[in-house]
């Protein structure tokens, strides 16, 4: 199992369009077989920076979310509404080391 | 709901006594009534960094939290195995909107 935290800082003007985006992302997201988890997060001291916790059970299934459509369009059409290059930082699951806790 | 995300910067010689610390505060933590997640995760490309991954239900629980033995006994174990202050970032919750989704 796997987690990704990807820091994402978005312009003012594209705030609503980004949740809005991220949110369709999410919901297709959670239903990929290998998907464990796709939080959106806003940070509280800026609302233009965004933190998507994507958990997936192995690297295979996480290299797959990569290929599919819902992620295809996001990545499309979030492109002119991010501020500066998106930021992924990956991590090895310690606790829960369950896969039922996921 | 609100989710903390803590990094902590351990020393090299501390890491196995951290992760031990960390997990039985875990394991105690995901007990609590407000508790939603409490993930420890190891960063992939620099294995004295940790992210615990913190969920609550409210303001209230998160607080609480804080006073809990085992919060006191973890805080107060790890003191001498941190590299540098640790840092708490605080995420307002955007998806999943829905209590039952943690």
């Amino acid at each position: 199992m796997i987690v990704t935290c990807v820091h994402v800082n978005v312009i003012p003007s594209g705030v609503e369009e980004f949740i809005r985006l991220t949110r369709d992302n999410h919901n297709a997201s959670i239903l990929e077989p290998g998907n464990l988890r796709f939080d959106l997060l806003q940070m509280e001291d800026d609302s233009c920076h965004f933190m998507i916790y994507e958990a997936y059970e192995s690297q295979e299934a996480s290299d797959l979310h990569k290929t599919t459509l819902h992620y295809i369009k996001w990545r499309d059409a979030v492109k002119d509404l991010m501020a500066e290059t998106r930021q992924g930082i990956r991590y090895r699951i310690v606790e829960p080391s369950s896969r039922s806790q996921w």
